[in-house]
């Protein structure tokens, strides 16, 4: 017998399209995006469905939301689920484009509510996003023990380099708040092979 | 009106069910594996399916095949979706949880045929798996216009320090091979915004 393979299967929690703002709305400043997302982070640990990280994309010339993403990892079992590849994913798909740069697109940003880790600073390249906005820092993932894996020390330039800009900080006391949170909670801490 | 968000949906080519070996299949070496994922990334070009690209996770105890993936990133409207991820994601759904490496789990290894990319490379860690071993080299790649990305200089050491052995250049001339045949079919190179 041949082996029958399923689909891989990403699916957005429930509550998520309950509580999101209409889809008309505008995001005007890099702040209001960043209080989306870091609202989508809380969601997600209050309601129990995965780790404390949400984001984003959203189109910079509307300012309206393309497609939200929270971590997926524990509960769509998929390690590679972080909160911003399911956002990426989500938005290439509802654009059905491999590529949120393409000459058709508006130019797109991803919000991340902590610094990306190495397996998503890496995709971030081939997204196609013209923009990035950080809150948190990623030494503040890792003070509560999430390992953010081997980043190049100037993560930053490394996407300045292919055409992405880079903005750090932004509303990073809240973003910070949220890990704190989760931590706090006892939140679970998966993943990672980490160093010897 | 709130938005209402499909699925994230990937689908394995139609093909790739009907020309797979039987489930029962043992594949006892690295060179077995890897002869196994070079016939994929074969036909993903052949078929027109996606890139010159494919991998598997291997289960190390019984040498049975656990998941194939190949290259959709085009396709399947989806930049992340490269053929080692597609590999990873696909296993940890059929075992319902995110850590190949969990304790009620054999080792796991993935098999690639070109060395992985930033963000694959980065992925590796979070998977639970136990060895990657690769085919073609990632300077290889490049040579054909493909971006791989910011990497660390010695990349393996970064996995071994993990846990994660690392098996270079295995059947290196066949893997190279199906990325001279891709190139020579004039097969599109997709992605990455490269560095100035």
């Amino acid at each position: 017998m041949s082996q029958s393979y399923p689909n891989i299967v990403l699916r957005l929690p429930d509550w998520l399209d309950a509580i999101l703002p209409p889809a008309e709305q505008v995001y005007a400043s890099r702040e209001e995006r960043m209080g989306l997302v870091i609202d989508l982070a809380r969601q997600n640990i209050q309601r129990g469905t995965g780790g404390p990280f949400a984001a984003a994309v959203f189109d910079l010339n509307s300012g309206k939301l393309l497609a939200p993403g929270v971590n997926l990892v524990v509960d769509g079992h998929c390690s590679v689920a972080h909160a911003e590849l399911v956002a990426l994913m989500l938005a290439q798909q509802i654009g059905r484009s491999h590529d949120l740069g393409g000459p058709s697109q508006a130019p797109c940003e991803l919000v991340t509510t902590t610094e990306p880790c190495a397996m998503c600073l890496g995709a971030l390249p081939w997204s196609g996003i013209v923009s990035l906005v950080c809150g948190a820092r990623d030494e503040d993932a890792r003070e509560i023990g999430f390992d953010e894996g081997d980043k190049p020390a100037d993560w930053p330039a490394t996407l300045q380099r292919r055409g992405i800009e880079v903005y750090r900080d932004v509303c990073g006391q809240k973003a910070r708040a949220v890990l704190q949170q989760y931590r706090d909670r006892g939140g679970a801490i998966y993943n990672g092979r980490s160093p010897n």
